[in-house]
């Protein structure tokens, strides 16, 4: 007799069939004798319908209204579920963000969430029915409808759960957990029967796209256990918990990669306080944002600065900082779209010396050069050539034994 | 300075380009000076779809549950309005019947309003917006989302308009107002400036289906102007109020028609006190739905009863009345679903005699036979054979000279 909050995507309901599969495996899980809350998205393609529809009306929509109007997604999911539900014998009340008052800012497009009252879930749980929940939306303190941004249904499953102090929340998605990295690159990648808060915030963040961030960092707040898995198969998936103490935790969890940025650098700038603030003020005024940054001081009282941006935006900060060298009288500007990033992460890193080092050994024996390195208490980032993405990222998987379960290889 | 409630239905809102239509004409009145409430329907086909798609998933959609799905069709119209209407410097506000607190019963499917609450409306008028409202739908008081039936918008804007003291509720069609008779039956046929509510009651429970009935009621019963016109074309449309004392009311405003009938007979039936109760009360149990009765007692203590139904339930009724004449051991009956009826309406009837025999007169001349014969103050209706339905209707048309703007021939 648990109480889950299960959260299921766009794609998970993509048809009228997957609703019915997904109203199945509810009903499997209330057959337990669990209470279930369930929370969806828009039917993958209506979210991308409705924002063509505003731009043919509005080529740059009123948030306010843009809100009003894609939250009609949601709408339609849940009462479809519900239908799905009653259908086979499974009692069921479906709720807009606004009926469960799910209160948030009024940051239209991209509202925070305030509070839940949940008061009238708990009720329909009693009586027994399956409570479905519109993700992606809610209510600002004037009754104005709000949504969350893209992903936050992920966040109304969190938010529901902890609000509900429920025992688990499951978000349902189209893979069935967490990999050491992406399998499409290493097939040896594992599924990983579980990871840390501060650990999958590494990884999302870095480019594992399972979850939605803000969701991570909610469920780490409010200690909600979050799993996931997928809605098409029947696996434990992953579950994402704080780190438990009885047991050693593996040094690395996983490898991320990321191939959407490019690195630029400014040499023999004057090498004075406030030269960073000012290079990247101008990059930040330009509504560029920035992702790793390294400074160099140089012997001759120059120093050198390098970061990396969006790949789409590349060629934007290049004429930024061209404009900057100029002014700074700087040496020389410099740019590379074809880099990557890979970057191991593992809570174990906090307890054991010699794990930067392991991991520039790896890339050196396969002769991949390093072009930046950035480290933070949990994770080693590292730039390198495009063209060693694949190569860079097997030699490390294999070098801390991720393909095993249980303890790596050191 | 007026306070003007218009709504816009589901082909007048039907695209993008339509939206911006009405967006242009709000403008219109805003620049006048007015105050502008709008009520805008579902986009047309989307409610259709939207049924379509429940249908797929439960072949009997739980009523709670399909009216969640419906109401996005009208929340999705309301934001685009809105955003068209920003799109030409036009401030405007968007809001769901639940927002604007549009209570009803919880009669899922065809709730009924009970109150509006227009506070946040005035507050958003007295600012200056546009107030763009989702017709169709409101909240009970539990707070769940309920629809008031096909063609309910009319009914929200007639709602609003008598909740806010507006000075007029303008219904926007695809027709330029109401005609004296269909005009494909008779080219003759006239728009009329005005009509009295009553006569706007018989004509459209008649058939002309200009306007849903029970707005009308409602406009009656609360005191609102009702204007109908084109949201096409420029025409001041027909306005839908009291009696005016000051002016002469025409003696015939319109010639109305209906050929989804079917006409029942049950000849040689007791001549006995509840026998009329017994034998429609069969029919009533079979949710057969009854129009016209007629009821002629015979010379031998035996009565003939005659009704009508509508056209696809004939065979049903006609099962149901074939037994019930075995029970009550009836001579004979008979039916026929090649008939129509023609009703002529006006308020003016109440003061001048002998309408319905220059009306029977007519009818002579032109050869045509009368079936059945029902009269209420305002309006007096015949069955004829199906095929005198264009040449009743002209002759009539002609008789009551409403091809002329005035009065009538007498």
């Amino acid at each position: 007799m648990a109480l889950i909050v299960q959260k299921y995507g766009g794609t998970s309901v993509g048809t009228p069939e997957r609703i019915q599969a997904v109203a199945e495996r509810v009903k499997r899980f209330r057959s337990q004798g669990d209470d279930v809350v369930v929370v969806v998205s828009a039917m993958s393609g209506v979210t991308d319908a409705l924002i063509k529809l505003a731009r043919s009306v509005h080529a740059d929509p009123p948030v306010r209204e843009l809100d009003v109007l894609l939250a009609t997604g949601e709408q339609q999911t849940i009462a479809l579920l519900a239908m799905a539900l009653e259908k086979i014998g499974c009692a069921a009340r479906s709720y807009t963000g606004q009926q469960v008052h799910i209160l948030t800012d009024n940051a239209y497009g991209k509202a925070r969430i305030v509070k839940i009252d949940e008061t009238r879930i708990h009720e329909d749980l009693k009586k027994g029915h399956v409570v479905v929940v519109a993700g992606f939306q809610g209510v600002d303190d004037l009754g104005n409808i709000t949504t969350l941004g893209r992903g936050g249904s992920d966040t109304t499953g969190v938010a529901l759960a902890a609000a509900l102090k429920a025992d688990e929340c499951q978000i349902y998605t189209d893979v069935d957990g967490v990999y050491t990295t992406d399998p499409r690159i290493e097939p040896q990648a594992r599924r990983l029967d579980r990871i840390t808060f501060e650990e999958m915030l590494e990884l999302a963040s870095l480019g594992s796209k399972v979850l939605q961030i803000r969701s991570v960092e909610f469920a780490g707040k409010y200690h909600v256990p979050l799993r996931v898995l997928s809605s098409f198969g029947e696996g434990p998936g992953t579950l994402i918990t704080y780190e438990d103490n009885d047991m050693e935790a593996p040094l690395i969890s996983g490898i991320a990669f990321n191939r959407d940025e490019a690195k630029l650098t400014i040499r023999g700038v004057p090498d004075k306080p406030g030269i960073a603030a000012l290079i990247l003020g101008e990059i930040g005024k330009a509504n560029i944002n920035v992702d790793m940054i390294v400074q160099n001081v140089a012997a001759d009282d120059t120093t050198d600065f390098t970061f990396t941006v969006h790949r789409g935006e590349y060629k934007k900060a290049l004429d930024v900082l061209k404009r900057v060298a100029r002014e700074l009288k700087a040496r020389e500007v410099s740019g590379d779209d074809k880099i990557v990033k890979i970057s191991i992460v593992g809570v174990g890193m906090r307890s054991h010396a010699g794990i930067a080092s392991q991991m520039f050994k790896a890339l050196a024996d396969e002769g991949i050069n390093i072009q930046m390195i950035s480290t933070s208490e949990i994770k080693v980032s590292v730039v390198v050539e495009e063209k060693y993405l694949e190569l860079g990222v097997r030699a490390l998987h294999n070098t801390f034994g991720l393909e095993k379960t249980g303890q790596p290889a050191s």
